[in-house]
């Protein structure tokens, strides 16, 4: 009986969502990718699928990995997590039986995938029994300071990274005691980030970026970004003003 | 009399030092490049440089900008900040001049160029005068919590971005107050860095990671790491423990 050596899982990171902004080892895995699997909405192409348009092999096999919910019931419902946990289970079981019959895999992960990614619901529970490389990647938080055209830390600068989901006293707190700021998840909860962000007092130097790094980026003065609804992935900078000489 | 219309300056990130980890037009910038601007220390061949080794065209003209002072003389010390801005303001002219001549230079910068970067005391010396183009990178701390194979955020986790340089009772009180931590340009200060995660209780899961990405990676416990000395891009990482389904 011939035993098959595991095939190696490969979390790889896209970065921001501009193909030429990811890394040349990204680009590398993405392009010779015989099974490429990918999160997306049930219904939807995908965000991740639609970053790599045009850069897989024809013959590559998709393995899309479909949400059950995501908005439909509410965070803190003890019923989320275990949906949610069932299908992280789920998908990671058939990752795992393709890397164990020798199969190499390819996990497209928007971003950097160890900095509040998917896939790192599948690497923790993968990582003991497989092979799995992560390659890091472009943040999104860095392209979004890179489109305000300003450095965002300076120096002995304090940089906070905070989502959007936090609780408003908490995004206020924080958001007063750090130099520079990011926030992320911001989406439908605009209004909260603003509002904690004005009671900070840094709502006046606040930027919103939208869409960093892609055709439809937008960088607005947050101040002035009105009642607009905003694409999830939009996140709000607010720069440091550390030691310069 | 003909006008020369100006060239551009990019400020390319080259991310943690792995050139396999350089964006997809970070490299073709880097292969491309007729000039090629990098700091140095007086008398080394530079990080910068060396990360790039060859990448560069053999007719590349090569533009060495020589820090005037690294450590001799102390960071709060006036003169230090007077002799920095005369330093920036003159190799922002040389830049300056071959970009108003037609020439386009890619400056090399460690990381992402707006993230505590060097680069940023020329942009700003540039932006209103030249075309300045920036590509964003993968960060050093990037490129250290994957090295940690742990991911560093997850859920609503808050991270917080210090510098070693820092007070030690504001590093600890930061420390103490955040979920995920990176702390940046240890070196020397590894001893204060320390006592700052032992006062805040986070130094039991701190990792230190040196190299991140390159030959020469090193991830270990920080409670482990003795009183060694560390080179100065040294990145400490507390991992967030935040929601996860």
């Amino acid at each position: 009986m011939s035993v098959t050596r595991p095939a190696t899982i490969h979390g790889v990171g896209l970065g921001p969502g501009d193909q030429d902004l990811m890394s040349v080892r990204a680009d590398r895995l993405l392009r010779s990718a015989t099974h490429v699997a990918y999160f997306r909405k049930a219904g939807r192409r995908g965000r991740a699928r639609t970053c790599v348009e045009g850069m897989l092999r024809p013959d590559a096999v998709e393995i899309p990995m479909e949400y059950p919910v995501t908005t439909e019931i509410p965070l803190d419902d003890p019923a989320y997590a275990a949906c949610l946990s069932e299908f992280y289970a789920d998908v990671a079981g058939r990752l795992r039986e393709l890397a164990q019959g020798g199969t190499e895999v390819v996990v497209l992960c928007e971003g950097d995938p160890f900095f509040y990614g998917s896939f790192m619901h599948l690497y923790t529970r993968l990582k003991d029994d497989v092979p799995v490389r992560v390659v890091p990647a472009i943040t999104g938080m860095s392209a979004a300071w890179t489109a305000t055209g300003l450095p965002v830390t300076w120096g002995d600068d304090v940089l906070t990274v905070l989502m959007g989901t936090l609780p408003e006293a908490e995004l206020t707190r924080r958001m007063a005691g750090s130099d520079a700021i990011v926030v992320m998840k911001i989406g439908r909860l605009l209004p909260k980030v603003r509002a904690a962000l004005d009671a900070a007092g840094r709502l006046d130097t606040a930027w919103l970026v939208e869409c960093a790094s892609m055709a439809e980026e937008r960088v607005i003065p947050l101040a002035e970004a009105g009642d607009r609804t905003v694409p999830y992935f939009s996140i709000v900078i607010v720069h440091g003003q550390g030691r310069r000489p």
